[in-house]
């Protein structure tokens, strides 16, 4: 692992040449963890553009063995107020560090105030995005514990689907709990969100949270959940009927069905994000339910379960290979029922790659 | 509720006339949930000092339903970008905003620019705490919920208890995994935190995480683990030893119970937290163990497993009646094991009411 931590620090390092920067202090944990592997609460690191001699590791005294065991590559520091400790180390060789970058949508006003006074000579610059630019392209090691936490929550649907876990009687409340708990058995660190289980009317409300509603037949059940491995998160999304499909719940199945797969077929490096999620929503809109799809198209997937890349009407930016994003179209009747589906996606230069294998065909159970 | 929260307004207007401020700007979602009751993921409030008439709350289009439901009482504004929604308002009347705080501890530095930016006649004073410093301060509701998820977290440990879930054999994480299984049995929306449970060795790492190691007879294992009902958080931490308790393994735990008691004597209004924590400390110190008790004695919990006040030598502040706050000593000897005993406490006027009641008697199973 040091290897593929030394690689993204290098790739870090040729944004902070681009950019004029002699460093980036850099204070999101997450951003930490993907440049050093550190999985503590507390950390700063101070990339030096030059090299890894200059670049400095800070933790407090509770993560000493912690941070030797998983950061042994890197010059470190333990102070309790880490950020703190790295600006002014920084700032003692000011002539070496005059342009230093930091993490400006992560660090609060108020943060800034106490590092820029413990500044004498140096002033931060802001550096907004860098680490989450590099993380937005998946290494193979990402995409590997991005497949494995979505091969946790298929194996979970399934043990669901195969146990009778999905049945009138039951609430929402115990089906989510029932798929978190399939999923640690899967080997998941725990869910990637709270897990939404919504049946009945429910399904039309995009973002429910289970309740002490019971599934009934006739019912759509929207399932959206995921599992974590290694601090990467799965995402996906899956919706079945009870007892027997009406003829407008195969209709709009089929509608979402077709949407998923233009949205799929659109991911390709080069691509925007505005032109995938079109490709999709065009399908809904001609179909006239372009009303009913109040939402984006998809996200980024990674460390965090929304990160970039957007796909929607409003994203900026081109795709790239090696990026992970789901597609999820849905149709929401409001006081009727809803359908979703989604996948989790890395796109490749031919076709992307589904990393979610449950079956898209309407599962009636 | 609505009474709840508007009281809750009312407080905040005080402190804004105080610090002669004509509104705040709110963003952060814990104490827009405080203010309001509003629980979505997007959300703004702008508290103007003079009155409820002038307080605007924002969010988007997916939480439309949901926002006119939880907070009825205040004029809505529906946009996406809720913070920037507000600031644009006061300053079209900047005459009578002239004095706006914001969340200076919240907002981030590329958030502000963006907000300042959007203001061509008010200018935004940094205003970092006040909301903290009211939550602070529990009323009877809190209190409540917080005693539920203390029960539940109670509950689920005496299931495990009875039930012989805690054995020689079993691993740290199924301990770990039965214990958040029982809170949610009894009522817990979900565990207030990474579950700690540490046997043999282990229990000297203070924040040891859950691994495959498995229960040994005269281990000791240290379990701290917490629920949470209604968004407030349960934290408590039982050391109990497997099979039969060695003379050092009594010593310690009589040592820890000894120190425990003495920080919870100490919780009384106008005390301050410095002062509550040398009261445990120095009973771990007279007894050679100083160097073995290495974090701060306790931390307020609410809407956030850790808030204000803080219990340690370097804590701000006196305590007031109504704030709720962990007592949990440790003592950790490397190579050995260790004991943590941890309460969740509300300090009252005479003794403190203590919300976690599983015995403190040493427990051998």
């Amino acid at each position: 692992m040091p290897e593929i931590h030394a690689g993204r620090r290098a790739a870090l390092r040729e944004q902070l040449r681009e950019r004029e920067l002699d460093a980036l202090l850099v204070t999101d944990l997450l951003n930490i963890r993907y440049l050093t592997g550190f999985t503590g609460s507390n950390a700063a690191l101070l990339v030096d553009a030059e090299g890894e001699a200059g670049t400095l590791f800070c933790t407090d005294g509770r993560y000493t063995t912690q941070a030797a065991s998983q950061v042994p590559d890197l010059q470190r520091v333990i102070e309790r107020a880490s950020a703190l400790a790295l600006v002014r180390r920084a700032d003692a060789e000011a002539m070496r560090y005059s342009a230093t970058g930091f993490e400006s949508q992560h660090v609060s006003v108020e943060q800034h105030a106490g590092l820029a006074e413990a500044t004498a000579n140096l002033r931060l610059r802001r550096a907004p995005g860098l680490v989450e630019r590099l993380r937005a392209v998946k290494d193979a090691t990402e995409v590997d514990a991005l497949r494995q936490a979505c091969a946790a929550a298929d194996q979970a649907l399934a043990d669901l689907l195969a146990q009778g876990g999905l049945r009138p009687g039951r609430t929402e409340r115990q089906v989510a709990r029932e798929l978190e708990d399939r999923m640690l058995d899967h080997g998941s660190e725990g869910p990637s969100f709270t897990t939404i289980v919504a049946a009945g009317v429910n399904s039309a409300i995009p973002h429910h949270r289970p309740t002490d509603a019971v599934l009934a037949t006739g019912d759509f059940v929207k399932l959206d959940f995921g599992a974590t491995v290694a601090g990467y998160h799965s995402d996906m999304t899956r919706t079945v009927v009870l007892g027997e499909a009406a003829a407008w719940q195969r209709d709009l199945y089929a509608l979402v069905h077709r949407a998923q797969a233009a949205g799929c077929a659109a991911l390709r490096p080069g691509v925007d994000g505005v032109a995938v999620d079109k490709a999709a929503r065009d399908v809904i809109a001609e179909a006239g339910h372009g009303e009913d799809f109040s939402h984006g198209l998809g996200h980024g997937v990674g460390l965090q379960v929304h990160e970039a890349p957007s796909l929607a009407a409003t994203a900026a930016g081109t795709l790239s290979a090696g990026m992970a994003v789901t597609v999820e179209p849905g149709v929401y009747l409001a006081g009727r029922g809803g359908v979703r589906i989604e996948d989790t996606l890395v796109v490749r230069e031919d076709t992307p790659e589904v990393l979610t294998l449950s079956t898209k065909e309407l599962v009636v159970v």
